[in-house]
């Protein structure tokens, strides 16, 4: 009986086959791809099996999460989001003065900023922990961005007007990704240029702040360290004693709070409250000693009352629209980076489950919300989060704690303010600025991976040499070029052979491993795609080279078969089937013959309907890498004598060789 | 004794650890990756081990590959280049003055560039069997770039100018990318896109010839579908029939020489002299018949002669040096994709290795040689190529006849082309056009991988519909939203043991391969980055929700462990890491145990680096998942009526158990 199928004969072990799985229909196979790509956490699967009634109160729930937890809110609870609440509000206050500040806004706008958003997101927001609140790092992007086309002192209106209609625009944008389930995009900014881009900007705020500190009334617009510096030393004659001692007063006081907020976490409130004691000690100073009289800058005169309406205030007309567009999609993309890496941390710690998509409307919502209301961009940001959580908040309740704080602040304690002196506010965002300096995390890069390091430092250097934008640029290349490099240039191993045992494992990894004689295991660690499938083709011939000429130096037998453990090749495409063919054709021209152990069903599919699975005979796919090897080695030794070509085509009629 | 490592009793059989591997200096890892990334295919292996002689003729033999073969060569290889160069010489003449006509250069340029960069290709390039000349894609590309800002006909003379500058800056860009290993950035164009690109550039090439074919005075300067039907069918009237008429019987003829000379190869002499005999039989006809008088437009006066020097011409002043900059970047990757790709494939054919690398570098020198020499843009088209491959060459000698015999032409034969008509010159521009037209391809992807399909159909119609620009920046934009998505969602699989063994497969592969009771295995089939970390960490809770879901809907013992098979994480960054350590975290807090299988030198290296390894416990790491298993079931089955945790600290004392 001739076989056109290879069988091996019983002594051989091969007790299973790699079938070729049933070919689904097309749409089953793409509705399940959608689901993967878009809905990898299944957010209907609380849905299934649920009468009409709860499935349309799950839906609400789903929705506006408020639903969700405020019928189970207890005193027990509020008490504690009392106490978180007004802890915030005490950080908020000072700080949403001074990030307005930077971002060359009315101050009034940080408090405006604390009062919408907090009340939105605490009714559509997953997140227990995240408090809302403007950023530095965007705020500066504004400044800087807006700051080139239109000037903040000559045309303060239309300048504020941009800034509505950027916070508005960076709010569809995330709310947009949102709904469309593109929340993975913000994955594409590596942890690594995070850290370096943050770190960067934290450097910059900090170096802007010379000009509060050092009291100058003149200074670069440009934030590179270059332009400050020689803003700082050719104008040495202009600083002012005054507002140096005040301002390095004040920063001493902040740092060593929030040196003891962190050595002690029970008195996380001792750095929390520290800024608000600073701004009105601070006033209070000047009010005495009438110092704004004797160059020390105060905040002026701030506007009683809540949120002025600015929905028509919106610039949606060219040319400045599409400034106002490119300026909220970055500051947008930025916010919502943080915004989520602070809920994912927090929803970790605490065990819960946070959905990124629906967190991105929630952070949009609020965005477009705050536009209409007279608010600039807002987020999450760490610090404030950082210290709602160690005070103990419950639910998203301390939001809006906080915005009721802020609310009775904007109706009767705004005229306190007028006297806070500007080198307070430059102090508070020194001191918090100095936290994104995560110099740590750079060096736990460098000790676990040093291309990592490479990434932040460049977006580190870029964003402190250049410009934030031109940083940002550099740190998004260079993670997407990283996955690209990630992909061109995936690893293949040589496997051997674990003592006394069928596992083969990588030779490099198990010094122990021994070659099998006559035949060559190569792993490929990676998916095959067309970026990466001409190198695997240049890479395997290199390898089987190398060993073909070792194996001619020690006068060993010569190789006859190749083995590709493809185990680890998730996927595959055209290009890397087609790879496969012409290895097999390679080798077949080289007199060996080509093996593959243990492929993934969609390899499988591939080759079947690309007809390579005919080429390569599927009598020539094993289960795992020891039954290959195991038929590999019985046709080694039964057939010493002969060529490999006339084995394999004896082979093929069985009966000659049992 | 309490050890504070986990130690399993004799009776669990794991007779292998996981080692960590010894630290590498920076600098070797460095090295090491570097030369993976830069130099798979070690260019430099052949010298070593070499006596100093051999070292340096070994070195310019590769510098200068014609030294490596002229030695070699003898008479019978001459006779058989003889043949294959005197026939694409016939293909390469007629050819070469259409696609100049299609570039909106003047015809001679054709045959120039016939000429001098042949001769460099041959000295430089390591394929047998590329044949050198200009290519429609390109041709077309040069006119519908350059004539947006210089017309071809009020300014000829810049026009030429920027073509030569173009061709120039192309070729620098070629060798520059070849000098620097960057040849893997073409890898990065997928041949799915590619066989899109070219059928819709095919396509737009053929709508031009309407012009030629219909006789029209006047034409869209557009390439897209909807211009040109508009510009052919307001014009009914100018159609010309003798034009008309002429053009579908050389069409026809061409037509039917093609699909002999496919049918049978070995004429493939029928279909390559096809072009010429055309040129000459319809030169004779308009010369008999005074047809250019009557509606049929002719070359006209060609100038006799070589190559003039055209190294003074190049435009290296602003404003016009960026168009040509980007005109050449643009149309030198594009012919750099297809002149490597073909001397891929005939390398393959014939088993003969080429240096993508070393390619470029000669493919950069030829153009920048024939920008100074008056030829515009060259590279190795397919048809000439194959023609090439069929008429029998032997080596680049081939490419020395074509251009000796060209250089004939130029010298003498110029004249015999003036009463040449344009129609035949579309005809043969169509003809090779639809053999571009690669639906056979296209049905194979939509068979294999569906998502291939549309790559390749976006790009067709990005072409067509709007322009070549678009269509080839949507090529490139899907191609590397494709790997980025790739990377966004690898593949996460449940693991089941196949009955009758210690093998662990996919259980959506192998249906017989079952669940093991209280241990969940999930295989993760791709490289861990900071684009997959979040949503495996998501992918990864859901799995489990899942199948607690399950195990509680069947009332079976609950889930206590959760192995993740890391046999196919080829590589890992630090955002990965971090999510391992979240995810054991993660786990802990659910009262389950994660256990590693298989993991990697770099994984366990990284692992170890940043203290996740402690907190994993080196203990839960296992050579083998069948391995993991068995320790996971011993415990289960010891301490049944014991909590997890409680048995998991009673292990950490092992005296207690055994």
């Amino acid at each position: 009986m001739v076989n056109s199928e290879l069988v091996f004969p019983a002594e051989v072990e091969c007790a299973h086959r790699v079938p070729v799985p049933p070919s689904k229909p097309f749409s089953e196979a793409l509705k399940a791809n959608l689901k993967e790509t878009f809905f990898p956490d299944d957010p209907l699967r609380q849905f299934k099996n649920q009468p009409p009634l709860k499935k349309f109160t799950n839906g609400l729930q789903y929705l506006i999460p408020f639903l969700e937890w405020a019928p189970k809110y207890t005193l027990a609870y509020f008490k504690s989001d009392l106490i978180a609440g007004i802890t915030i509000a005490s950080l908020a206050i000072p700080q949403g003065i001074s990030y307005a500040k930077l971002g060359n806004l009315p101050p009034i706008l940080g408090l405006y900023s604390s009062f919408v958003p907090p009340l939105v997101y605490a009714m559509l927001g997953s997140s227990k922990d995240v408090a809302v609140g403007t950023v530095a790092v965007a705020s500066l992007l504004i400044a800087s961005m807006f700051s080139k086309e239109v000037s903040a002192s000559q045309n303060p209106g239309l300048y504020l007007h941009l800034a509505f209609t950027a916070t508005f625009f960076a709010g569809v944008f995330e709310a947009a990704l949102g709904f469309l389930r593109l929340g993975f995009i913000v994955d594409f900014l590596s942890h690594a240029t995070i850290v370096g881009f943050m770190g960067g900007a934290a450097t910059v705020v900090c170096l802007q702040q010379l000009k509060g500190i050092l009291g100058l009334e003149h200074f670069t617009t440009s934030t590179d360290l270059v332009s400050v510096m020689e803003s700082v030393f050719t104008q040495t004659q202009k600083w002012r004693w005054e507002s140096v001692l005040l301002g390095c007063c004040f920063l001493c006081f902040l740092l060593s709070t929030r040196y003891f907020g962190k050595v002690r976490p029970k008195y996380f409130w001792v750095s929390a409250s520290a800024p608000l004691i600073s701004v009105i000690f601070g006033s209070v100073l000047v009010y005495l000693t009438h110092a704004e009289n004797h160059g020390v800058q105060v905040i002026g005169h701030l506007k009683k009352g809540l949120n002025p309406i600015s929905v028509t205030n919106l610039v949606l007309s060219p040319p400045h629209m599409m400034l106002a567009l490119k300026v909220g999609i970055i500051t947008g993309i930025i916010a919502l980076a943080e915004g989520i890496a602070v809920g994912r941390s927090f929803a970790m710690f605490k065990n819960y489950h946070i959905d990124g998509n629906k967190e991105m409307i929630a952070f949009g919502m609020m965005n477009i919300v705050g536009s209409f209301t007279s608010c600039y961009l807002t987020t999450g940001p760490f610090s404030r989060s950082a210290v709602n959580y160690n005070a103990g908040c419950k639910t998203a309740m301390s939001n809006v704690i906080m915005a009721m704080a802020v609310m009775i602040t904007l109706l009767f304690l705004t005229p306190l303010f007028h006297y806070t002196p500007l080198v307070v506010l430059s102090a508070i965002i020194i001191s918090a600025m100095l936290g994104l300096l995560d110099y740590e995390a750079a060096i736990h890069l460098w000790h676990v991976d040093k291309m990592d390091f490479f990434n932040c430092i460049a977006a580190y250097l870029g964003v402190v040499f250049c410009s934030v934008e031109i940083g940002l640029v550099l740190a998004v290349s260079i993670s997407i070029l990283r996955v690209l490099l990630f992909v061109a240039r995936p690893r293949t191993t040589v496997l051997g052979n674990m003592p006394n045992s069928m596992i083969y494992r990588r030779m490099d990894q198990y010094p122990m491993a021994q070659c099998v004689p006559g035949v060559f295991i190569i792993q490929i660690d990676a998916p095959i795609y067309f970026a990466n499938s001409s190198y695997l083709r240049e890479r395997l011939s290199r390898w089987i080279d190398e060993e073909e000429d070792k194996i001619k130096d020690k006068g060993e037998d010569t190789l006859q078969y190749v083995i590709l453990d493809m185990g680890a090749v998730g996927s595959i495409d055209t290009s890397g089937i087609s790879m496969l063919g012409e290895v097999k054709k390679t080798l077949e021209r080289r007199g060996l013959q080509l093996v593959l152990a243990n492929p993934g069903s969609e390899v499988m599919k591939k080759l079947d309907k690309s007809k390579v699975l005919e080429e390569i005979g599927h009598a020539w796919i094993f289960l795992t890498v020891g039954e290959a090897v195991g038929a590999c080695s019985f046709l080694l030794h039964t057939c010493k004598a002969r060529t490999v070509s006339s084995v394999n085509s004896d082979v093929l009629a069985h009966d000659n060789i049992v």
